[in-house]
């Protein structure tokens, strides 16, 4: 295989969605609901499939997926978009990612990452030659309520060689949601850099009480460097339909849609009307709403659990995710952790550690998933019990 | 953007499906039919909808269509594959090849394409860094009876530095089946110079009178170098599911799943149980034999009608395309020809010279998509009858 590739394991995801089902744990790692998504937009995509919506669609995405993106931000205040020029529809976030990163990144261009990161961003910034800087994101303590970034490493990770800072808000392990003071120093080295940045925002109406999410591409000077990354998967609990997206000005769009016309062309025709129906739907009928209530339920739920069993829980601000502190268990590392859990006990949790580049001084803990019903969370209760 | 998508413009099936649309043109360019996928098969997706397989597939592909994919495999007589490490799911037939050179080609290392190529492959080779070789197609004449090749061409194409030879049998844009003797040209050249084939057979159910389809896979020494990309849009008119899938040793997927994992991760779930059930019910209910008989109508009416207007006719061995000459319209370019075509004319069709590198010596022809209905078919011929 080529050198671009070959030091790739396979994604943690995979071994430990693998490792629960041969197994049989109860699956709290891979973030994935085990519950089914709104009847109203799997009805959308029955009628797109039966109105025969099944040819392919325009290689940006379909019209009518696009004007609703277009209208999720206006909804909300962000910005007037343009669904011509300013959105673009990918085979799900993965490939949005992978796409803006192919499309931005010469070889030898930096890349500002926070690490711990989403485990796709370094092997999209290294499939494009490009070279990684870490900024570490710390966890709460230390004076800190959430989990926090040095201003004085951010600022070090760039240099005149920064292309690109790709953001996760709210951030996928932690939990974290960026502040606006933290997003203003992020703007302000990226403006004076001229660095671009993506901003992964599928956690986007995700965010718990207390917590505010804000595009970075809503603050002044921004909109023209953002991509703005998406997807209808973990808001609308279908992530196994992989409809992605692109907001951003012309420009960047322009380079994502370069490079994503030759990577998949195209994206599932039915599941774009169907995700076009969701947005609009949303827009009206208090989906988001009932949506963060249902899921501040399952946070709850699981923050319950897993301090009945004595795991310390790191607060979330948003995300699918909590971070539990598994000192008391007497582990030494996450994976050990993690694959004993999931075999042994019978619960599948993630490593954090295969979100870090640098392996040093890495906190320890381990990420639970709570997109589940909650008999799913008393059942790993009960194993938890039972083990502990 | 970055060097690697600079000199992109946008595909030509994107251009001219815009210009067909705003000019209420006959589309007779891109190759997607205007009718629908079987019934079955439509009604196999909306099962998994409703049953809810909604949730992120296994990023390799379901079990149930790998194994559908090694069956149809085996039902033709071509090899017993082991759908647990030599088949992955994909994107669409383009994610595979985006994603099959990106694992394998490093920068500098040569890639031989027969000229003209579908269009992606291009791309796909220079987004890897790779260089690409050239070896012309000709069209039928000087004795021979189908598009053919120069084998001092081929040898003189191969040099210690290829990695890779891209392969389309059935051929787009000429129509061209490879005949067993030039895939053993082919092949011995591969295995002289230990050459990896990427062949790309998504018109492999496509083939009329008189063709036979071989996958180049099946020849001696090549399963072991070889990787077949398919998909199923083509063969069951179902082009917007982008339902792609790769078939190799266990070392090609391997590499091409390490790239995967992070250019899409995973192809949507509910399509991917309906293509299962799709290639399940096509080994028992006839749908081949039917559907190759059906596309032989097509076919014919649509070379009737462009006789009937007085374009000579290339003959067409497989897939959805007629190649047409348009010599006797006076037009000196094949993209002024289409344009006028599309635009004054209402009817579109494809530039073949947008599959060549080299533009010198390009015979001139247009490309004609008989993937319609008769009625599609017929409204382009009263359009070209008033021109003409
Ligand atoms: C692409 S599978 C990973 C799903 C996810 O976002 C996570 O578990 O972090
Ligand atoms: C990816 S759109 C192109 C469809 C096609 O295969 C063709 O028209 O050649």
């Amino acid at each position: 295989s080529a050198e671009r590739v070959r030091q790739f394991g396979t994604t943690i995801f995979a071994e430990i969605s693998a490792l629960a089902v041969q197994c049989g744990a109860v699956n709290l790692g891979q973030g994935f609901p085990d519950f089914a998504g709104p009847e109203w937009v799997k009805q959308a995509a029955i009628e797109a499939i039966t109105a025969d919506a099944n040819q392919y669609a325009p290689y940006i995405g379909v019209p009518r997926l696009r004007e609703a993106i277009a209208a999720t931000w206006q909804a909300q205040g962000w910005r007037t978009v343009d669904p011509v020029t300013e959105v673009t529809v990918t085979s799900g976030a993965t490939e949005a990612l992978f796409g803006a990163v192919q499309a931005l990144v010469n070889p030898g261009d930096e890349v500002i990452l926070f690490e711990p990161f989403y485990d796709a961003y370094l092997p999209d910034v290294t499939m494009a030659g490009g070279i990684p800087r870490f900024v570490r994101l710390h966890p709460p303590g230390d004076g800190h309520a959430t989990w926090w970034f040095d201003p004085a490493e951010l600022q070090a990770a760039f240099s005149p060689r920064t292309r690109l800072l790709m953001l996760n808000t709210p951030h996928n392990p932690t939990g974290k949601v960026f502040r606006r003071d933290e997003l203003e120093q992020i703007a302000d080295l990226c403006q004076t850099y001229d660095v671009i940045v993506i901003s992964d925002e599928v956690y986007d109406q995700l965010v718990f009480a207390g917590a505010t999410h804000i595009p970075i591409a809503t603050l002044p000077g921004m909109w023209e460097r953002t991509l703005t990354i998406n997807s209808l998967g973990k808001t609308f609990s279908l992530t196994g339909w992989k409809i992605g997206y692109a907001v951003g000005p012309a420009s960047l769009n322009a380079a994502l849609r370069a490079a994503h016309q030759w990577i998949t062309f195209a994206t599932a025709t039915p599941l774009q009307f169907a995700a076009a129906a969701a947005l609009e739907g949303a827009l009206h009928n208090g989906y988001y709403e009932q949506f963060r209530a249902e899921y501040t339920a399952r946070y709850r739920l699981l923050e319950e659990i897993l301090v009945s069993v004595g795991f310390p829980v790191l607060p979330t601000e948003g995300s699918y995710f909590l971070m539990a502190d598994i000192t008391p268990t007497g582990f030494h590392d996450d994976v050990t952790f993690c694959r004993y859990l999931t075999q042994e006990v019978g619960v599948a949790a993630i490593p954090p550690s295969a979100f870090y580049a640098r392996q040093h001084d890495l906190p320890l803990l381990a990420r639970f998933c709570f997109a589940k019903r909650p008999e799913t969370l008393r059942a790993a209760q009960q194993r938890l019990l039972a083990w502990r």
